[in-house]
This record gives C-alpha cells, sequence and structure tokens, in this order.
C-alpha cells in the first residue's frame, strides 16, 4: 500500500504543524484527534530515566475517554528538571482548551534533543494553527507522520483492514524512529488508532500483546531511549457494537500495522545497508528464544560481519552461545538466507562465496538459528529485526561540534 | 616496569616457538612450565559454546599437581566436534610424555580460527623444540607471550613483588586478546605464575577474586568469546613456608597482574582510539553498580561519541537508566574527565568545548557515574574498562574475501 493510500480510521482527524522549535523550519508540531472521547493505551520505555511526556502520559493510561494526542518533534522535554514537567502538563492544558475538554483526556509525547529546556511559548503560538489544521485525509495523517521526525528519512505509516460483515473496521498507525543520534537525540513513538470499539483494559491487553511481538523486537543499537512511547486510542466510531468485534482478527491487525512500523524503523536505521531478520526457534521458552534472538541481533561482530557480506557463522552461533541461556550446542543448527552453514554444533561444507555473493545482492538477510534436541528445546520460537553496523553508523554517530 | 624486565618467578620456566599453524609463519606455540608440580586453578568463559581446550582443561582444575600450560595461537580447535576434543587430549599427552608427567598434569588453550580442524601433526612436531627451548630467562618469558598472540599488537606481561622478609614472592602473568576479529578469531587467553606456596583452593579463590575485578570488567564489543581462559599456576619455589604468607598481599599482587594485563588487552584494541575507564559509585550492591558500569561500556552511542570527543552526558546517563537496575535518577550525577555534566538528575552549566578538547587531547577517557541518594544508593563501587567504536573497527570486523 502506497503511503499516500493510507487513511484513518472513521472518526479520527489528524495535522502536522511547523510551529518553529526546529531551526530548520521543517514540521515539528502533530495532533492525533478523535471525535468523541477513544478508549486508550500507552506502553512506554523501560528507562528508568524518562522523559516528562513520559511520566505524565503513562499516568493517564489506561483510559475510557481520551480525545487526542499533542507530539512535538525537536526538543524531547528529558532531563528537564520539575519545569519540564509542568511544560508537558501546559501542552496538554493548552490542547484541552482549544478542543473543549479536560487536560487528562489529552497524552503528550515529544522527541529530539535532551537536557535542554521545552520552548513552551513556541508551541502554544503554534497549537491553534495545529487544531485548525486538523482534517480525515490521507494528506493530512501523512503531514501528522512527518511532523514527528527527527532524523528520520521519511514518515512511517501502516494500515489493516478487518471487513467481517461489511462494516469496515480499521487499524492504522504512524511512527517516528531511527536510532539515537548525536548530539542527544532521542526516542521512538507510534501512534495506532482504530474505530473499533474496545474497552480501556482490551486496548492495553491488544497492544502489550503487540508490541512485544514488534516493537519490542527491533534493536538498531540497544540503547532504550528516554522516550520511548507507543499509544492506541479506539474510538468505536466503525459503529459496530463492541460485542460483534471479532478480537483475533483485530489482535491480528493491530500486530501487523506494529509490524510494519517496527520494520520500517528498522529500514531507517542511520547509516544501515542491511535488514536483518532473526528467527531463533526450538526453545522450551519465549523468553529463551528471545534472549538469544536479542543477544545475536545486538552483537556488534554480527552486525559488522553483515556489512561485509559475511556469512561468519561462528559469530552468529556465539553470540547465542553467550545470552545467558541454557541449551545444548551440540543441537544448534544455523542457516543464512536459506543455506545451511551450521548443523547440529558443527559447521557444514557449504559455498561461502555464493553464500556472500547473496547476501551482497540483497538488502534483506535471514538468519535461522535452530535447537533441534537437548533438555532445553521445545516448540517457542521469536523474529527479531534489526539492521547491519556501518563505518557510516559510526560516522553519524560520531560527529560533534561545539 | 619495560616489558624486557619482567621475570618469571622462581621455579618456572617458558618457550615460544614457531611450529607453522600460521602461514605467516610468526610464532604459535608456547609452553609455561614448572619445574614441581604446582597448584593450579583457572576461570573459563561462560558461554555455552566453548572450544574443546576449555572442556578439557576446566575439566583438570582446581588441581595440586599442575606441570604445565601448551598453548598455539592460529587455531582455537573450537566448533571442531569430537576429533576436536581428542586432538586437545593428544596435545596434552604429547607435552606430557616430554616432561615426563602424566596427561592430568598439563593444561592445553587454543586460541585462533574456529571451525577448522587442528593441524595436531604440525604441532607434534613442533613441541620436541617448544620443549628443548624452556628458560628461565625475561627472553624466553617474552617468547612465550609472542606465541601466543592472533591479532595483538604487542606482547603483554606483567608482574608483582612481594617482600615481607627478604624472601622475594612473584607473581607474573602473561596474555592475549584484543577482541574477535574476521574471519573467525576468538579468545583472550592469561596465565599467571607465582613462586607462592598455595594449596588448589586458595589458588582457585585467589584467581575468581582477581578475575571478579579485573578480566570480567573489560569488554571491546560485548562479545564472550568461545575459548576465554584465565590460568594460576602457584609452585611454592620461594621456598617460603605457606603458612606465613601474607595472603592479603599475595592477592593484591595477583589483582594488579590481572589489572595490568586486563586494561593492555583494551590498550589493543582494534581500531581504538580511547581507552575509557567508568567507575560507577554509591549503589548498595557491587552487582548493581557493575550492570551500570557494562551497560554504559558497551552502548554503541557511548562508544561512537568518544570516538568524537562529544561530552554526551544524554547518551550515558540514559544507559544507566536501561542497566535493569532500579534507582532514582534525580540522585544521578556524572563527571567526564574530572568535570561535572550531570548532577543530581540534570545537566549542569559546563564548557562543553573545553570538555571536548579535554577528551581530544589524551588518550584516557574517564567517566565517573555517582548515586547520591534514594532507597538503592550505598557503599559499592566498581571500574569498568573498554575502548572506544571507530570506523576502523567496523572495517577490520567486515573485511571479508573468499
Amino acid at each position: 500500500m502506497n503511503d499516500w493510500d493510507i487513511c484513518l480510521p472513521a472518526g479520527f482527524q489528524a495535522s502536522g504543524t511547523t510551529c518553529g522549535i526546529k531551526n530548520s523550519g521543517v514540521p515539528d508540531l502533530a495532533l492525533f484527534v478523535s471525535d468523541t472521547p477513544a478508549a486508550a493505551a500507552g506502553v512506554f520505555t523501560a528507562n528508568r530515566v524518562v522523559g516528562a511526556p513520559v511520566e505524565v502520559s503513562r499516568s493517564r493510561v489506561p483510559a475510557s475517554q481520551v480525545r487526542g494526542v499533542v507530539i512535538n518533534s525537536g526538543n524531547a522535554n528529558a532531563c528537564t528538571g520539575e519545569i519540564g514537567y509542568r511544560n508537558a502538563i501546559e501542552m496538554t492544558e493548552q490542547v484541552a482548551d482549544l478542543l473543549s475538554c479536560s487536560a487528562e483526556e489529552v497524552l503528550v509525547c515529544s522527541t529530539g534533543i535532551i537536557g535542554v529546556p521545552l520552548p513552551l511559548p513556541v508551541i502554544s503560538a503554534g497549537l491553534p494553527a495545529a487544531v485548525n489544521g486538523l482534517g480525515s485525509s490521507a494528506e493530512a495523517l501523512h503531514a501528522a507522520a512527518t511532523a514527528m521526525m527527527t532524523t528520520d528519512t521519511f514518515p512511517k505509516l501502516a494500515s489493516s483492514e478487518i471487513l467481517p460483515d461489511d462494516v469496515v473496521i480499521r487499524v492504522t498507525g504512524a511512527a517516528k524512529g531511527a536510532a539515537m543520534i548525536a548530539p542527544n537525540m532521542a526516542t521512538m513513538l507510534a501512534v495506532i488508532l482504530t474505530d473499533a470499539a474496545l474497552t480501556p483494559g482490551q486496548c492495553d491487553s491488544l497492544l502489550r500483546d503487540a508490541v512485544d511481538q514488534t516493537f519490542n523486537c527491533i534493536s538498531v543499537d540497544g540503547h532504550t531511549s528516554t522516550s520511548d512511547t507507543v499509544l492506541l486510542l479506539a474510538n468505536g466510531a466503525a459503529e459496530r457494537p463492541a460485542h460483534t468485534n471479532d478480537p483475533e482478527a483485530l489482535a491480528e491487525a493491530v500486530r501487523v500495522v506494529c509490524e510494519r512500523l517496527a520494520t520500517d524503523i528498522i529500514r531507517d536505521a542511520e547509516g544501515a545497508e542491511h535488514i536483518i531478520t532473526i528467527d531463533v526457534s526450538g526453545f522450551a521458552s519465549r523468553d529463551a528464544a528471545f534472549r538469544i534472538a536479542k543477544t545475536v541481533a545486538e552483537s556488534t561482530l554480527v552486525k559488522t560481519a553483515v556489512v561485509g557480506n559475511d556469512p561468519n557463522w561462528g559469530r552468529i552461533t556465539s553470540a547465542a552461545g553467550y545470552a545467558g541461556v541454557m541449551f545444548d550446542p551440540g543441537f544448534l543448527s544455523l542457516a543464512i538466507n536459506g543455506i545451511g552453514v551450521y548443523r547440529d554444533g558443527a559447521p557444514v561444507n557449504y559455498d561461502a562465496a555464493e553464500v556472500s555473493r547473496c547476501m551482497a545482492a540483497e538488502r534483506d538477510v535471514r538468519l535461522d538459528l535452530q535447537l533441534a534436541g537437548g533438555p532445553e528445546s521445545g516448540a517457542f520460537s521469536v523474529r527479531f529485526w534489526t539492521s547491519d553496523l556501518t563505518q557510516e553508523y559510526v560516522r553519524l554517530n560520531s560527529e560533534f561540534t561545539t
């Protein structure tokens, strides 16, 4: 689906405008608004050091009455002390005044430089235009996703529809993120909207399940930011009674939207030449498979091997070995782009030059790690996405001028 | 102390020779031998995927009767299956024959490429010359340390002496290591020798304490290899009755030798421009301080900031925040090279250009993270060493030719 064809669910409006936080003059203020109060849930960064907007939004969900989400880019309002917290609250109060609702019905996210006070007067001056610009068109949604961007090179949008009995239920999401970058940028943010009718508790469990399998399964550089936030708003505007929703179809739609947005973040990772999809299977628990996948994904040596199109099974299997998971290495096998290179604990004869050519020819690299026996084997699997580590990533992240 | 002045402890001999495992013709076979049976202990990789020499040596320590350690470079004998295990055993049998002892009294380490069968006939042919070359001179020790090297640019030696009552007790160590490197190199190895008289149990606890504070507190790229091994041999040849040893002085000597070798590995890290020393203090447990130090040390974004001489407190404090340790961020402070940049949860006014110039001027960078209050604060601290992450590191580790 072309991004320009992605629509908002019924009863939602969006806008993206320029209020002037960024010196570059590019859009920096996004609004997502539901015409009627929506149920809402959120998943936030696990970092102990969090931005003020995370504190404010986290305290307001799950909720049954949320009208909107205000997002600014260019300043993360993180590590800004007590004044930062008051600024985040005041942003929601000003939006609430313009929407004629209470501040508690507005959620807030900020992304950009950390440790610098939020220029609240600039945002205040821009909010009326942002509210006036609200619309339900694909262009309005695109503008909102664009205004969330920091170092992203493209806006990230995804949508999925369910048509059980001719009544369309739509799930649409917008996200930003491309790693943390110098001098002090932070954050991945995503807003998922649906016109399905859900309770706050349903929103919460639906979102957590989807995030566990998508946003929690990506890593560019292993650095959990201070501001990571994923929000889900459900306003019921599809006019389909809640009890006739197909919960499995809706869960799958939310997961599909989250996966598309999460992998788009990896596709936009700084300096990346390859997108690496890691499938770990055959373990006795999801946690074991997840820890191995994450350890392989965050291994500097695995990521640099992929840059060089090097089918380096030694780095991959040894990263699995230090993940802190018990398993019998004699049952471990590895395939790269479908070609078996390591079976039952030992390398197999394969054409390394052929595998390397195949890695060089495509942007996507698939690593399949399978455990085929032993007391720690089982039926659990995990899929994880990461990018390779290039000299360009190091250059981007080591540039500093005072 | 100049490396050429470093002596073996009494009753030990060493040699470093070329048997021909490496195509380059540089030394690749090292021997460390005690004239009399020595007590011995070892600390080995935590990786689930281990080399055959780790399996063999691990099964033989702690021990009261060890005569020697044989080390080859150029081939790690890891991921080589059952034949690899038999080859490792046979290396120790051949050395034992030449030393007229039992195979169980010989320990073995291998470092180099993984997944390739060990060329045992080449080693067998070279062992008589290695035994003939044994000597107690500084040159013999230097040759042994040189023969352990793979991608190291210099041999790593350290020594410490205790003179309680004119009877010198010496602790001397040799190590190799400079990260894992393409195509499939692995391993850091260290052998520590002392002429103090110790029981196997004393060796074991002395070594574990020292390794916890030194080799376990370094990280180049977070990749635990399949072959990491640190061995301690104590032969009592200083002729000082065991009961008059000063246990604290000896523990400190072992720690000093291990620290010097461990930090030499960081100094030799591939592509490194800065050596980063991270002090984390004020936590209620050593484990909490350790996890924060290790997380900061292994953050790609911290390491790339240091390359760029960027005093990026945001990346450092946010890495502390995602270490999985509970603490109140409002009590966290950070100094870079002694200059406070972040205090009690907020950035302070400092001259960023001055700190950057200071980082650019010196190879060593010091990061001090302090927790000054809250329920998780306490008296525990940890020192951790790492290197920065340069474009040169990525280049070195992504080169691949088939």
